[in-house]
């Protein structure tokens, strides 16, 4: 695997956009290997992912960035450069259910994941054995309505110490308050138990039984102000019949989330999400 | 194929009611095909459903209901039966697209479905040609709101007179009144061009481009009083992505449309639907 | 929906290939809509199709090829040039089995494909009031062993005379001989009833049936001399069980059939399939 | 959870045969909770799965075979009794790839495998330190040509000490000696990374990625001589394009495998597999 960069150019559609990428790319002798441009025609929006070796590259790594900006700002592009050397750091948050948090440290420790799990953080004790089998630190921080604030400060604390990237929530049931939300804009990302926008909020396995889908489904999101609201990353659905007890519902459900939350924290860490308004682009 | 008798037997769980049915099936020298018993543990229900062949049963057809009566009774199970060589007489309603009624008459002519279509009813006269090509009799019933209480007695007078057993709803854009609704109690299924309950109402292909969702869906129910609210029947999805404009939502969306609703006819036709409360089981 | 030009590139992995192909377009005044690059590490060989708008763009479109093919050759690229204006011209080949041409020319009808349905082939007379209900010219050619080099001739008149640049085995049940293949490569596409490699040649779902597969599986390919071996295009499967027959399982192959086909189809004729070797990119 | 005991019978079909079954029950006073009795057409085989709760059963556990056997016998019917109080014993048989076992020996933790994993058996040492954490016994007994019959010995008599019921292979890449396998029929499972019969024997992943296929699969099966040929219990299918390299469907199979292993064991330890010639019959 040679070392490539990864951009995400966006902005209002105009001509010439490929080719002032490509161009500034080829100028300083890159070789593009991936290259994926899309125009959202309703918004008028262009989303670029371009990425290309490093190898032979004429402006170094720390100076690309600024090289790019005037190119960027003259045709009023947004875009976000990432290395792919540098992994992205990250913390998953976790209550009480296990399978997610099984499912990403095991992804993790088989080098799955374009990242490094720098630590797991939770509000109840229970899963500290399992952190502790990947050798992951583990930190507790019980939440009550008069805590929340005050712990999550401490939660802040340690997230910037570890110069956290991206903050995973394997299941974990606590609500953020939108201080903490808007300090990881399009960097958090939940997993929710139903087919959104169906079944928002507690319990949606039971409400799905009582509703008698035939279908169960998961949604990974990133986080923001509004509950299971967020730009949707990934999706997927199970079959279910009327013999599915809610407990039945519940155990498929495990295998759905497992797997949607993984394939969403694998493609933001590969730098193949990109969010844009209420939604997101995905390069996959 | 030989010809049996299909019966769904449904009331409270108690000890014995298999070994009823099938004596009373056996006594008779019925010979039993398929039998599905299934107790739905939250509403203690059990739900039944047992086909046998008619060759050499021992009750004539037309005596078999009162035979069976009086165990029932004993039992307080509620029963239906069916003989697999009276097909189902159906209506398909629709306005004016295509893609469900061509789906639903090229499959009859197939010999697909366990039914006869007996007429095509529909608020518009555009898809008369789709019909005749497939030698089904058409009937335009145009309605407004003022006409609509007026025209449905029509509707209702006419399929009365072709002794009409299953209404299909193959996009049929308008909604019928309680009082028509309540002439066809789960005998007459709708198609919605969403995973309910994501995205009741109008529009759910835009609602879902909106929402940026990554699978997009379609059900097939009984209609109720309530708005895509009634018993599900089955349910299915699609993949999208951020490429796909609402046009292709709705190109892909209609594949899903004609399987889904073509798999609820099938099945209800065959007699493998079972209605319970806001829920079907499904014998498949 | 303004038109549009489409190229797919193919060559050797080099620096520079995404920004040569991306100035030629903007250097004229094209602007890129689409353009998706990928490299196949393996064969070192880059895959790219660019699609641009015409309106404003300084070439005329007949002399693009002219102007582009100097550029293609420096670079040792392949490439392949087309309109959105121009619709594929499409001949159905079909035996006696309706399903497929059903479907084909149900979207043809809707729209769906972006080509014309110019004519239907088939050795058997049975499906012509199928063509004639959607208006399509229906020719007839019985094959013998003795004959079919002779009706392959007539065959292949038909279809010049046509202009005819893709043709589509809608479950044609003929082998072509090698001459004829030779005559459309990578433009004829077949519907093969299994998930390939499983289940090559005949009675692919009684193979099925024997086997005691959970699932069940269509594929659509280009036709190459070997027997169900060329590239694929798109393949779908669907679940079975122990209780369906060889006949359910022809039923449900059914609709798996008509989907992968027209998705192949649809894809092929929007230009968004490229073969290479033995396999397809698809850029969807 | 009440105790049930669950009955599969088979045998030619003949009348009668469910209500012998449901009545060998009702009389004993057992409550049928599930009851699904199929007949496979073709081989004239009649198969049926029936569990009825314990509670208030008159025949005692250990007396409930010795009773039916005369039904049984009189109707020539093959029978197997299972208690839901026994959970089977399963050792699980691995090589050095940890996915399938870490999510295994993660579902077993959390309660979602009707059985007792008892032993990790390995031809390598390297898993050892995962069963650990897992607090199962992990033995290795590596494997060469020379040595494969005395090592199989040794594992044999392992399997008997712990009474193992059920060996699962959860991607172990040896080949049993047929004496072995026949000791285990129908009782191992194991997990091949191909939708069989697509891709048998080894590098299922490279001929995929050969092949150009456009979904990739995973198999698990009952273990007979012949390689990757027994009895299918669960397959499923994942999508891929041209993009995946070989490692990237290593990657996405590694998903199937895990589910379609942990689905089949699951089924198994439930009884609701039963195998019949070359297929099996899933009641779920």
């Amino acid at each position: 695997m040679k070392a490539t960069a990864t951009m995400f150019v966006t902005g209002p559609d105009q001509r010439g956009l490929v080719a002032r990428v490509a161009n500034f790319i080829f100028e300083n002798n890159g070789n593009i290997v991936h290259s994926d441009h899309h125009i959202d025609t309703e918004s008028k929006l262009f989303l670029t992912r371009v990425e290309w070796e490093l190898d032979g590259f004429r402006i170094p790594r720390q100076e690309i960035g600024s090289k790019f900006a005037p190119i960027a700002e003259a045709m009023q592009m947004s875009w976000e450069l990432h290395f792919s050397e540098e992994r992205g750091r990250v913390a998953i948050f976790v209550s009480r259910y296990e399978h997610c948090l099984y499912d990403l440290l095991m992804r993790h420790a088989a080098g799955e994941l374009h990242g490094n799990v720098a630590l797991v953080v939770s509000n109840h004790p229970d899963l500290q054995p399992l952190a502790e089998h990947f050798r992951v630190p583990f930190h507790v921080f019980p939440i009550t309505a008069a805590t929340k604030k005050e712990q999550e400060g401490k939660e802040l604390a340690l997230l910037e110490e570890h110069r956290i990237d991206l903050i995973v929530l394997a299941r974990y049931l606590q609500v953020f308050t939108p201080e903490f939300v808007a300090r990881y804009p399009n960097r958090m990302i939940n997993i929710h138990d139903s087919f959104l926008p169906a079944f928002v909020g507690a319990g949606p396995y039971r409400q799905a039984h009582e509703r008698g889908v035939k279908l169960i489904g998961a949604t990974s999101h990133y986080v923001t102000d509004q509950l299971d609201d967020g730009p949707i990353i990934e999706q997927d659905v199970m079959r279910v019949s009327h013999r599915d007890t809610v407990e039945d519902l519940k155990r498929k459900g495990r295998d759905l989330e497992r797997v949607v939350l993984a394939r969403a924290v694998r493609l933001h860490l590969e730098h193949r999400v990109l969010a844009y308004g209420r939604k997101t682009a995905v390069f996959d």
